[in-house]
């Protein structure tokens, strides 16, 4: 069997379970993948951490180029998040001819056009299953099994920790503030929420989600965008004193021939399959014409189910091209 | 751009949706397959029926040879249904070095390891998303996305038609008779409904799944298999006056090491995800060690659905493969 080898960038939370992953499922993936599967490489500025891991510490560099120029290095896996340098390195590593693979959003959603270029100008993939609906495997079903569809519509919630605060004041009557402070207690709010709180982060997904079934690049700061930060206790209960949920939703559609998108909070039915979406679960509708509505429902965050598709992006690189890894 | 070459074997109701999907989606299908794609011959013995499709009537052939031995033939699209003469017919087609597409459950499931094993050593792809829930694409996500996975569970609502006598009971307070025969007059039950109602087309589809989440190939009669023929509108009522509903549930996992599944219906709670599920839907629950819990909602069936996941097996066929189709 070949051997793939990856630079990962990053050993954060999502890193580190992408290492875990590796580890606990070697024999499923490198099963899959046809091919041994080396992280050869860690671009990682804490190495005294513990993870709860067990990582060779001469495995850990401190420059980039170390990764990205290395004629070894088969695969990037970026996984440090923000827009820079995350995107100077991605873009870096395919024209150097390495395939990239990254739960980024915001930096995809900053560059998409960029970045979708560059890797067709290199001839090698970019692939980011992990930036939008976690583990939910969304945009893998878009891009191939359901290619034969014209889609008109989009409906989601992306976003795991807004929806768990919403959960929280919906079953337990906490205000909005004390919900912030229990997802931030329990690992699903950091400590600056703006970008959850605000709409920002599920903005940067509805990017990814209309340019991949739309085909249409929309910049994450023109959609119209409201967070739930402004939700009050009584807006909660009134929704539920009339059988409804506030829920934070996605959405775009093809009205008219054209494009209408936005982020707000919406009061759902509770009949509505979006209504019964609980905590940091996340659910994504997609309706498309010839194969009507698809839901597609799961953990939409947290390092296990965020490295379940970042491991199988490497395993459709590894599977697809027979130009990388020695025999 | 190459043309791809199809035989259509079978213009039923999946044919047809699958011929009409073709000229609907035309653009977006070849664009994303990179190829025009040419349905040249029709094996199909009844060449007069209105179907609401312009066929020419030279496409049309009464010899399975004139397809299955055509050095002109790429893929043969195999919607027959029934056992036999589909499998002999997937296998020459195979064995003549075509990739083969197919929506036939049960003849996938009476021949799985067959099947499979002649299209690895012709190195020619056997696909078949609409085998199992319509539209729905499970089986993709299963053997792509997620395969970073060990898999735990599955469990679903696979069969359409008994999904919609048993909404129709609870909802409506039919008989099992009357709403069989509702089913009946909408389309969702053919004539003869045995092998929806005793569980017969449930166990093809578990088969199916079981043998790529698990690779177990378990054949459809050695699953404990029982129907919804029984169940009385007395169960259905004293299901509703607790809070639950019964739905035919199709299910596997691993347990101490084991496989366990079955095919019975199932007394569910309001609140779990499956019971909501209404009508001629299906989802499907899947269990993954990383991934956690995923499911996945849409038309089980249907001739549009089901199209929709046939010509995305040819798309997948058509990017994938540098050897077909004449550029």
């Amino acid at each position: 069997m070949k051997t793939i080898k990856i630079g990962l960038m990053g050993l954060g939370n999502i890193g580190t379970g992408t290492y875990k992953l590796l580890e606990m499922n070697r024999r499923q993936i490198e099963s899959a993948a046809g091919a041994h599967i080396s992280i050869d490489k860690i671009f990682e500025k804490d190495v005294e951490k513990d993870r709860g891991i067990s990582v060779d510490p001469s495995k850990f560099t401190q420059d980039p180029d170390s990764i990205l120029k290395d004629p070894g290095t088969d695969i990037v896996i970026e996984l440090l998040g923000g827009i820079q340098p995350a995107t100077d390195f991605m873009l870096e590593a395919m024209n150097n001819k390495k395939h990239v693979v990254t739960a980024n959003k915001a930096a995809i959603a900053a560059s998409f056009d960029k970045l979708s270029k560059c890797s067709e100008e290199n001839g090698v993939a970019f692939r980011f299953e992990a930036s939008t609906g976690g583990g939910i495997p969304i945009l893998n079903a878009i891009t191939t099994a359901l290619q034969a569809n014209e889609f008109h519509e989009v409906l989601g919630i992306v976003n795991g920790t807004t929806n768990y605060i919403l959960t929280q004041m919906s079953d337990f009557g906490l205000g909005y503030e004390d919900a912030l402070k229990s997802a931030q207690a329990k690992g699903f709010a950091e400590a600056d929420p703006t970008a959850d709180v605000e709409g920002s982060d599920s903005a940067n997904k509805l990017t990814i989600l209309m340019a991949l079934m739309f085909g249409k690049y929309v910049k994450p700061e023109d959609i119209p965008t409201e967070g739930i930060s402004k939700i009050t206790k009584a807006q909660i209960e009134e929704a539920k004193a009339s059988g409804c949920r506030i829920k934070l939703l996605a959405s775009a559609r093809i009205k008219d021939g054209k494009l209408e998108y936005g982020v707000e909070p919406v009061v759902l039915k509770n009949d509505h399959p979006l209504a019964g979406v609980g905590n940091e679960f996340n659910a994504i509708f997609v309706s498309g014409n010839a194969v009507g509505d698809l839901m597609f429902y799961g953990k939409g965050a947290g390092p296990l189910p965020t490295a379940s598709a970042v491991l199988g992006d490497v395993i459709q690189i590894a599977r697809a091209s027979k130009t990388i890894g020695g025999e």
